[in-house]
């Protein structure tokens, strides 16, 4: 009854009865191993692909200790030090984490730091400051009283940042610290390659190189009390080197400085606007680590093996969204399902043969231990990949971690028993294809393609009370029947908007790389997007969309949207609400005891005219309104956190906003915690229950009859596809 | 029992007797007449002294109608009109209320209106566009399709808006309109005084001109649906004349734009950041009202009557708060008590020998309407009021309105009698002086002295959503035993902080005035106040203080307040809130079942490391957080409506802030609806119950001794100061 394959199981040491068990059970066709885990030669006999994981960049302290000048460096921002008088010492290393990062005082600090005033802006000249070496502090004479000073130095990370979280998770005691290996410098890159060559000759069994990742981590930067203090999980704050930077000047003609990596503290949070000179540096970077990547595939491919890519932890420099990907050859790109969006994050990679998931929770044991069920956890997680999945499937799935402690949890075992039969019975269903969609909505910000699914996103699946409103933009419409494309203001500059984008979302907080900034100074943008929806585009804006104070307006476009937000230049001009509607086709079916949840509230927002509809306006501002504009729509919307109510009224606010509520009723469900995919090939159509509960919905089917349906808590039920000729009725 | 004196009934036609029995009643002393109303002979001879209201720029139809190109002018903002085409017509009446305004097609439009494209900012050039003089609309040739287009066209006002607001409310139907004048036009300006001089000299038994106002009234324009369109209780923009413009230019050197007047369709807001451009037009424009305003009080005088001035309607360029009001020699100054604020806006005033309160409710039918208690109204603005007036006092009460519309009410005629009593009663024992304080506190913001008590208003003593968390500081300080100055940036820069200042207060929203936008890039007003604090003083910010994106902070003094507020910046750095403090000297005493509220939130704001206390932090925000600095100390509060428990909260703030916690207790109430005022020269004290119901507090006196009081609703009781030889207890 049950079936085999699309499955990978993390295999452990000295577990290799249970692991068959597991494997059985499952349906595995795979077998990996983690992290601090290790494949017995036993495992490697039972007939299942191996994969196994490989750090190109860790893992090889024989050779950096001897060459502690070649891990990868990082400009760190120390504290602010208030000036008393005119001397002032800094200790670089007060608010970090000293098992993490070492100053690098061999290259010239006064080439590369920056000590500067942060109360003027002012960087200090060399002679006003000098380190002192053995107290790690940098001395400051001539110092203005009562201004802030800060250093920005470059340390080398010492500690793998993935494998130091994995260690201190863990509480591997006294386990050996893996140093990391910065590969720009010759020797050390020299060496990896040929400990790669060396290792794919070493391990015949392996079947897929899994790697874990590539060579520069994501930012994260731990402080003196051993806690995170910098999580960006798209920062190239790692990438750096002396040699890199005088590189990159020879290359670009100039050499970025100590504060275009530390930008304030903001370290180039994905939420700012991209400098030049990040965008540089980010393709400076990229260049190499591709090449290199390359490199390796090739190598890989060469010894008969399939190269998979982990998409996370040392993965900055490949961006699978960025054009050229293919090029790099890889088989396969796996990612960790953290819900709908990193589903689509993996699923949508263009230029692999497949993709996988690696589901939650992850069998560590700060999930499983006594008094925990994880099955909790791992339907809510295979409940929110699932709807993507139906849009967008990944090839196979799997999970990570340690075996031994699942296996003591059998309801859990169970429960991941059931998830891979179903999504085994997914892709029979399907023919692995995505479901219909029915609009083309496109997100627009700055980073646009290169960041499909990964807008709004700080650590990794991880929204916080600040980025919810947004996030669930992307959560929403990760399972919703709609195509859904990332565009950047540059790709509206270049090229217009694509003929077939039917509803255009923008939003995020202002000044942000989300909302736009300064972009919005620029007319043509503005004219582009005016006649798109003019002549019958849908714009919908969230939160503080196109926001900036420019020419009495905030939100540029409100014009469209209906609404602005006061910014307490305009107190003296009286606003006038009017009564919110209560009858619309954005509201219709929404169920009265579960209103719509608007998150993070965005204040003193107003209807700028009469002409705006208020479909929701509480407490003195504006979550919901809609208007006409020309042929087309505008929606603005104050947030959006995930949710079924918000994800359906967002999908009825797309097909408003799109002018075609009429394609709206077919394949819909009256229950927004029920979605519907539709397989027109395969003739079959799909409703999934999104919630832990059993529920009963309506289904609207072509030709205008209904049907109802029951399903069980977390079900998903497959249907034929009833016939069309009714259908001129719709 | 009841006594006579410092009271100012307002007189009515035919309402002799009526009138007679008022006075009696409540003690009246003096009658006036207002606006819409005139006094019978009879009253005259009533033995009372007689205010007769003045309007000098208004009333003179005859003179006006035949100077129609004199009245005052204002550049007003069209909306904004988006351009289909290269073609665009822009209705200039559109928004505004044609009965109170009309363009002027007279002064060479091309020479003053401005045509500005909104989407790139630029001013289009003369050729591109032209007026239709007809139509009242301006043609645009050469629009770039999809940008939006203004207009900012002179307009002529031609219905005075204080009397337009009567004539509205009271429904005065075909009562000709009153059309003002401009007395910056020699032929108005001499006709003006002409007609005061008869004035004067028909007017033998009028004891005080009551100056309703002068010339220039606050910024107050009607939208094409006779509505509120424009407040600004403290705004220049209807002080405009090509005539101004044009002397203006000969002396600064530069003539403003229309631009430096609608800015943006703010009007110059009194929020907004003031620019020199506002400046020098207010330097310009009060230097010609106070002159011609001399020469009124001067013909006053000479005919042997006082002279009072009416602060608000035509108030503009008055301004008692800037130096050189006492050169006017006006006598009094009467002013509307809306709260405490503005009771200390009028008695704060320097250079009068008298202030005089008109306090609400208005004898008008709005109000005095059947199953309305007007009541309620006036023991509210009494007990708002009264709390001031002990710190401050006013020389003398009144009412404005219909007294037969009062009269009506005979709970409201007893309610008056009985404050109007306890009002002479006040003077009675205090010798009219004010009470003491124990500290001395600042407001800090770019107006400074000029706007004393005037900070955060829009409209008169009308706090909205956005304001009234600001707005309550001033409330609360108004009737609070400390002293209050109001300062501005430009005092601290040029002579720093003087020495007797206790605390400083600094707050209000981002880029605003109050909070002081780019002011904080200059690192000299930093270091002062930085200097100042670590030597000791308390710096309290409200809501956004300081606020500016520079150098990685948006808090430009968050090292004191221990706050800033994350702009989405920073979403990768991780931010601690530590546990709440439940006991700290600033939240003793505050009740539990009622908390204070720290009004419209403040979002995303932070405790910048681990040395900040949090002593509120709902939400995932700080509304209250202090912080040791130097030997000062910083409080940071995110908002402040007024409310009895708010200013109690202030008031420990304050003393803890200025580390006077030891002086705190004596003559403190336990019962925040409760307050001592204490005069050492006459050796009384005062309790007041400030809420509607009777209150029971413990009154902390000299010598560690307290007393228990019982108070009944909105009671007020005197007692004998307790000898002080105890005091070294304390």
């Amino acid at each position: 009854m049950s079936t085999t394959g699309r499955f990978t199981l993390p295999g452990e040491e000295h577990f290799v009865k249970q692991t068959e068990e597991l494997c059985q059970r499952w349906g595995a066709d795979a077998i990996r191993n983690s992290d601090g885990t290790s494949l017995d030669k036993e495992l490697l006999g039972l007939g299942k692909k191996v994969y196994s994981a490989y750090f190109p960049a860790r893992g090889y302290n024989g050779w950096i200790r001897e060459h502690m000048d070649e891990t990868p460096q990082v400009f760190l921002l120390t504290d602010r030090v208030l000036a008393q008088n005119g001397r002032v010492d800094i200790d670089l290393m007060s608010g970090f984490f000293d098992q993490q990062f070492t100053p690098n005082r061999d290259d010239d600090p006064h080439r590369y730091w920056e000590v500067i005033d942060r109360t003027t802006g002012a960087v200090l000249p060399d002679e006003s400051w000098n380190l002192d070496p053995d107290l790690d502090r940098v001395h400051i004479e001539g110092a203005m009283p009562m201004h802030e000073y800060t250093v920005t130095f470059l340390a080398r990370i010492i500690w793998d940042p993935v494998e130091m979280y994995n260690h201190l998770t863990n509480d591997w005691g006294d386990r050996e610290h893996q140093i990391p290996l910065d590969i720009y410098h010759p020797a050390t890159r020299d060496f990896a390659m040929k400990a790669f060559a060396r290792w794919l000759k070493d391990n015949p069994s392996t079947d897929v190189v899994r790697f874990t990742t590539f060579f520069y981590q994501f930012t994260l930067l731990y402080d003196q009390h051993q806690q995170e203090k910098i999580v960006d999980w798209l920062g190239y704050a790692c990438t750096v080197s002396p040699r890199a930077l005088e590189d990159f000047s020879r290359e670009y003609g100039y050499r970025p400085r100590a504060e275009d990596f530390v930008r304030d503290g903001s370290y180039n949070s994905s939420f700012l606007v991209p400098t030049r000179t990040q965008r540089d540096w980010m393709d400076f970077i990229s260049r190499f680590v591709r090449a290199n990547v390359a490199t390796m595939v090739d190598m890989t491919h060469a010894a008969g093996k399939e190269a998979m890519m982990f998409l996370g932890d040392q993965w900055i420099g490949t961006e699978p969204y960025r054009p050229g990907f293919s090029d790099l050859k890889l088989d396969a790109v796996v990612g960790s399902v953290g819900d709908g969006t990193t589903l689509r994050m993996i699923a949508d990679i263009p230029g692999v043969r497949y993709t996988e998931g690696r589901f939650l929770p992850y069998f560590f044991p700060d999930t499983f231990h006594e008094g925990n069920d994880p099955s909790i956890e791992g339907l809510d997680n295979w409940r929110k990949a699932r709807r993507a999945i139906l849009r967008s499937p990944i090839s196979r799935m799997g999970y990570g971690g340690y075996p031994s402690l699942a296996i003591k949890f059998p309801k859990f075992v169970d429960t991941v028993a059931a998830i891979a039969e179903e999504f085994r019975d997914l892709h029979r269903h399907t023919g692995s294809r995505p479901a219909a969609t029915q609009l083309t909505v496109a997100v627009l910000n700055s980073w646009g393609a290169m960041r499909s699914w990964m807008a709004y996103t700080v650590a990794h699946a991880l929204p916080n009370q600040q980025t919810a409103s947004y996030y669930g933009i992307l959560e929403a419409l990760s399972g919703m029947r709609v195509s859904v494309r990332f565009i950047s203001f540059d790709d509206l500059l270049s090229q217009g908007v694509d003929p077939d984008i039917d509803v255009i979302i923008c939003g995020g907080p202002e000044g942000t790389a989300f909302s736009g900034g300064t972009v919005w100074k620029n007319p043509e943008l503005v004219r582009i997007l005016r006649t798109w929806t003019e002549n019958g585009g849908g714009l919908i804006g969230v939160g503080q969309p196109t926001a900036l104070d420019w020419q009495g307006r905030f939100f540029q476009l409100a014009d469209i949207f209906g609404v602005d937000q006061e910014r307490y230049r305009t107190l003296s001009v009286d606003k006038h609400f009017s009564p919110t509607i209560q009858d619309h086709f954005i509201i219709h079916d929404l169920p009265e005891n579960a209103p719509a949840d608007f998150g993070h509230p965005i204040l003193d927002t107003y209807p700028i005219d009469g002409h705006t509809s208020l479909l929701r306006a509480d407490g003195g501002q504006v979550q919901l309104a809609v208007r006409d504009y020309g042929s087309g729509r505008g929606v603005y919307l104050s947030g959006l956190p995930y949710s079924a109510v918000n994800a359906r009224l967002l999908e009825r606010a797309l097909f408003w906003a799109a002018h075609k509520e009429e394609r709206y009723r077919k394949w819909s469900s009256d229950n927004p915690e029920c979605e519907v995919a539709v397989f027109p090939q395969s003739e079959t159509f799909c409703v999934i229950n999104n919630s832990e509960m059993a529920q009963r919905t309506e289904i609207r089917l072509p030709g205008g009859t209904s049907r109802a349906l029951d399903l069980g808590p977390s079900a998903m039920v497959w249907q034929p596809l009833p016939s069309e000729k009714r259908d001129h009725e719709d």
